[in-house]
């Protein structure tokens, strides 16, 4: 087990586990809570515009931790992945904007298309887009999703995998994003990991729990402590190669979004400290 | 690309499939649809009994490929480990008087116990249902399953972790079922089903498609070519290492229970031809 997280300074929560709120609203009750990150949604953006955004967070002291996200390079034609390499130059310019140093990507799959295939083009979508991330200095973490999402959201499914990728393009702003909820499952996790630590490509770490029974693959994930993932096994391995970054908060949970969103806030920061 | 399939020879149908049929309706309507292969799920046993159901299927000239399922191995509690024991005594015997060659397992898992815990003690429990087995000349197939499951299902969640318990228990009467369902994301799919040949273990052949976006973790399987899974590949792969039995078709969805299950079936014999 990991060292206990006695206070809340690592803490760092996705804007879209309070799905309800605004940015405005996130960045009040996440401060007033004395929650001292934040990982902000593209889609919270909109309601005041990058530029204003950008400034609200900046006044209001709330540490960027990312920006989630950019990703989605697979695609039948070219005209797709130009399309999709076009919004994701969009997302890194949001990110420096707001100042964010970190993109996440979820890196996107074609039903149908082989995996492989896709991890190609994974792979050339990013190494495309480095040389305009470095300028940027902001950096692209591949995130590795669940295999139940290798069908239309990513052909990375595994550490391996994300590391793979990581290491061909061997770049200083490209790395991984470990999330609990999707590879707690595998037996080559905390070897992964330490490779992800030993190459220098840890960049961010994620968690949430497992909902037993899960009523739904997208909407349905379960706070700290509530479910089945050896979370705090999973931060020591983190821990022991090398990251001491923010730990963020990213839960989509339909049951949850439907609470008092500040009542839901307290239920995440007693979880964050007695079960990461 | 395998060859093609010309007939309906090697077609089997789970019962569960035709989820909405009793035994006896699962026999008139398959013989009659001219599928030779049955495999039994233990629920349709109970309307006539295991001693009629088997004088019924034997009558009806039916293949046998399969029972399904024993397993659920893990426990908390050596009594709740010894309950599970008896209850696949039980689909051994049943499997033999129906005249099965296999009873597929699903392994099972304990939220919250360690995955590696839990493959202990699913690798102990076939251990000592082995030499049963094969007094009733009944083998036990793993079935790896999709680590969508690893919560509560199975904690053998790889064709590698299926390779492993069966070479770890090195036995005549225990081997690996390959199910595209849970394995098709993997990219050590190819490597580990030949080693799985080349060890003697691959007992069967499970068949459906990934239905996008999956409405259900458990009830929303795909009829083979509504979906993203590399059926004929696999198929190739399966029949490189060796296999040439039955190709089980197990589909459980609440979509098509809902047909009139003669049409359904008519579907999943064009299917079987034409995507399999």
């Amino acid at each position: 087990m990991a060292n206990p997280l006695n206070d809340l300074s690592r803490l760092c929560i996705h804007t879209i586990t309070t799905k309800p709120w605004s940015l405005d609203q996130c960045i009040d009750n996440y401060t007033a809570a004395g929650i001292p990150a934040i990982t902000v949604w593209r889609d919270v953006l909109q309601k005041h515009g990058v530029k204003e955004s950008a400034r609200l967070i900046r006044e209001s002291g709330l540490r960027v931790t990312s920006l989630c996200r950019g990703g989605f390079f697979p695609g039948a034609t070219a005209e797709d992945r130009n399309k999709s390499l076009d919004d994701n130059r969009r997302a890194i310019e949001e990110a420096a904007e707001i100042g964010a140093p970190l993109v996440v990507l979820v890196c996107g799959a074609v039903p149908g298309q082989p995996l492989e295939k896709s991890r190609d083009q994974i792979t050339d979508g990013i190494g495309a887009l480095l040389d305009e991330a470095e300028a940027a200095n902001v950096k692209l973490a591949i995130e590795p999703l669940h295999p139940m999402y290798a069908d239309d959201r990513s052909a990375i499914n595994t550490m391996k995998q994300a590391n793979d990728v990581a290491e061909r393009l061997s770049h200083s702003h490209v790395g991984v994003a470990v999330d609990v909820y999707h590879l707690w499952w595998d037996e080559a996790l905390e070897s992964e990991i330490a490779r992800c630590g030993e190459n220098g490509n840890l960049l961010a770490f994620h968690v949430c729990d497992w909902h037993t029974p899960t009523r739904h693959l997208l909407t349905d994930r379960e706070l700290m402590g509530r479910g089945c993932i050896n979370i705090k096994e999973i931060r020591r391995w983190v821990e022991q190669a090398g990251f001491t970054g923010d730990i963020e908060v990213e839960i989509f949970s339909e049951e949850y979004w439907a609470l008092d969103q500040n009542e839901w806030l307290k239920q995440l920061t007693e979880a964050y400290l007695n079960h990461v």
